[in-house]
């Protein structure tokens, strides 16, 4: 079965299906590892690794390339961070086939311009492209599949924006028109309220997906009572439980002047092994070297 | 002041150096929040980022591009991991100027033949380089410097392949015959004394460079005490600690069913913004965007 | 129908066919619409591409993204140059299933070690890799194809190492019993005569591969008489053919001050247009950009 | 000298300098030995060596490595194509450090916006960038340098978005204000008359730079006439050239049915080797291989 025929039916199936953000083949491996339905293949997650802001400057090369490498690597449907799909709808047609070929079982777009800017430059340069051209971005993602089961899940950032609900449901609502399989609603209000009124006021067909960061109190069964949510994306849980433990193993070394005092804390180097899949390499060394 | 002549500062100044493995930009970049001497681009470390094996598998094309976009977002000394030099003196030779180029201050190369095997394969495969053609891969990373600077060691694995502290000495005294400026000696015993025999053993003038990691005892300053080692490399601890941290972090949110109980123990989303340079593009935009 | 199949038929159906060099998408474009049945994916050709000598100085990574932009931008099956298969057999397992994906509808490996090495390199240097070993290689290209249909067709250097036609069948045959579907020969002769000695005196199943680039009266009714070969490889003629023509017409530059006079020798800037797509993207352009 | 030293000295001692287009470092090498003072590093040839429209879909990563790979492998100075640099001055900031580091000897940048998009998109799209956010991209460029010879290039597509001469002049003036060390300034009119008339008209101190593809008999005696103009770039000869000689000699091997016609008209394999090094490798082998 393809990826993107797991996804749709794990979706089905569960009602509601949860993806962990990975930065790398082995954190994907780790997402898998711990039962996670999906992967996130974080466009943020992914910046950070590079330690560059997540502004549009890491290229589509790279992080194509990681996708694929995820993919050859663990198994769960990986789902594609596009970002606002690298320029216009021209790069959504040239990237969609180039992501469905390395391995991706949904793409997500945003409905920022190219390329993302902070939010605190100065009113005008942060606004959401027109809806009709995110229409057209979205309809190009459709188009160039050459799997019918990809699924194209649309962002919008209007309330991000600070557009207001009604222009969220609006653009919602379009983007839904426009052939989205899903919809991603994002909010950085620190608590769910926000979210829960765009859900509840949500009356289109298209399931919605929701990322938690900023209001961890929005827990799964919390989600589930709220309905019409599908997916729900952990965003950037790998690579900030990374950071913590290697400024924390790094000091201690720091500290102690030595490696000594962290063995406890740190894997051990033949659970590396186990993950690099060491084991089946030496079968096949066995096999396959005269 | 180039980086390679950093690094031969700080060995002169410190008497000993010690060197954490990285295996990306942002780890590269705790290293040296952290206050290490110099990073370690791993290639154990960066193949396992790949969930391969470590065995000439993830090509020199992709290390290198790692290598280089440290150099871009971390100050401290890059010290290289060639492994064989991916074949033999010519790529040798075609190698070193691109990692010098990339920002290494000191590469590493060991003489061991390419690909590498795991040492669970037939005898007679796991040999070492006969020793005349690795001092022709010395000699070949000497001619190829553009930096005089540049530092070259020769790591033998004699002791790991079984051929003893003899073959390791001599092996050591023909690398340093052949111009490497420090001897990199490996063990794969439990404790130090191995290590600790070879190091007393050792006559030459070339300085030691260990790497502790199956004998954590081995201190900065039991190795001071040691006398004649320059530096210590701490060789997988980076990948070790974020792999440890996503299992526990994936683990109890699959468990909890959300991510309300793991914030105290991940990086908060503003350290993840500080090591991506947020502030300073933010800075910039409203110096340049108009 | 996959190209690895198209491959497989168009042999079946030809009887013989005729495998054109390429060095980038637009040259594998060109092979396209001259009519050649496949595109020889050439590592002598992307070495060339690059200035560098044909000695595993290209890697991998870099040679598999332009086999997969080819394959996305050429449809004649691609028969990739794996050349030594860039180590051992287990490099061998992890670059056929790339190769495959990368859309390769064959693969060709080569009976030398790695790294390759010039032929004016003293005597016991160019020697060939052992019987079994190869065959170790040859066993694993076919076990670790996912697609059924992928060619694996063995080259042996014995020719042109110099080991004599004995060897060269005794070679030939142990690749065939190790599952090669092809088996290619090479000769540095200047004329046909060794190679043809070789298809009359060869009796196995396994239909031959011919590159006929020492010696051009080798034409395809010749190689039709002789029988046995299903497919002639032109190995290198289209990156000379740029390089002649590139020489003449920057000379002609050079010499008239100015490109007044190169407009008839040259490809108009509409036929490049034409090459690279222009019109469906304007077509693209009217559908999705609003 | 470094390369941008060498590249100003050049224009200082000549008055005016001729680049030619190169699209890889095979075609960097040929540039360099038919004797250009510099070699422009295409962003059209090289997206046509993809067969992919000129049109942002081509990343920066790929270009760039084509641009450390020319000047690997060619001497003369390297004038980058950085197109309207890949996304907004935040972009350009981070590209200009990394095409000084891979060797660019000056930058071009241009003002339309990202992506391009094809001249037979409905009105409205087709627009320029306003003159001060390009002011803000010069800027950033210069800001970005850390090399203070880098010679940043302003390119004005005024004239082929038929803005007219008027509006030509005042960005022109705009961006030498800005601190841009010369003036691209393009027309797709198929005759000299509307580039010479800008040149007239021309009142900046900034020199400018002609590229004369639609309109060939502007040779260097009647750019030198007109005087201003110190740099004259043939973008696309290079790829012309090759892709004529392609489709020629392919033809010509499908109708004899063999190579045995086309060899007087390509490089022979001994000039492809020359040009790879093999004689400097052969050297290097028998000095460093043991």
């Amino acid at each position: 079965m393809s990826k993107s025929r797991l996804l749709r039916q794990r979706i089905a199936d569960q009602g509601l299906v949860q993806v962990m953000a990975a930065h790398s083949p082995l954190s994907a491996r780790l997402v898998e590892e711990a039962g996670f339905d999906g992967i996130w293949a974080s466009g943020f997650e992914f910046s950070a690794l590079h330690a560059l802001p997540d502004m549009s400057l890491v290229t589509m090369t790279q992080h194509l390339e990681t996708v694929r490498a995820m993919a050859e690597r663990a198994s769960p449907p990986i789902v594609a961070d596009l970002d606002t799909g690298f320029g216009n709808a021209i790069n959504v047609l040239d990237a969609v086939p180039r992501y469905e070929h390395a391995g991706a079982a949904a793409v997500v777009l945003e409905d920022k311009t190219f390329p993302k800017v902070t939010s605190l430059v100065a009113e005008g340069r942060q606004e959401l492209l027109r809806i009709e051209e995110f229409q057209g971005k979205i309809e190009a993602a459709l188009a160039a599949r050459q799997d019918r089961d990809l699924l194209v899940v649309a962002r919008t950032e209007a309330l991000i924006a600070g557009a207001g609900e009604a222009e969220a449901l609006k653009r919602a609502a379009a983007y839904e028109a426009a052939g989205a399989h899903m919809i991603l609603v994002h909010s950085k209000q620190k608590t769910p309220k926000e979210i829960e009124s765009f859900v509840r006021a949500w009356d289109g067909k298209a399931p919605l997906v929701l990322v938690p960061t900023a209001y961890p109190e929005l827990t799964v069964p919390r989600i589930r009572a709220l309905g019409k949510v599908q997916m729900v994306i952990y965003g950037n849980h790998a690579i900030r439980a990374a950071v913590a433990a290697m400024q924390r193993v790094f000091a201690r070394i720091r500290a102690d002047q030595g490696i000594h005092t962290v063995e406890a804390e740190i894997a051990p180097v033949a659970e590396i092994f186990r993950l690099q899949g060491m084991d089946e390499v030496k079968a096949l060394e066995a096999r396959f070297l005269r």
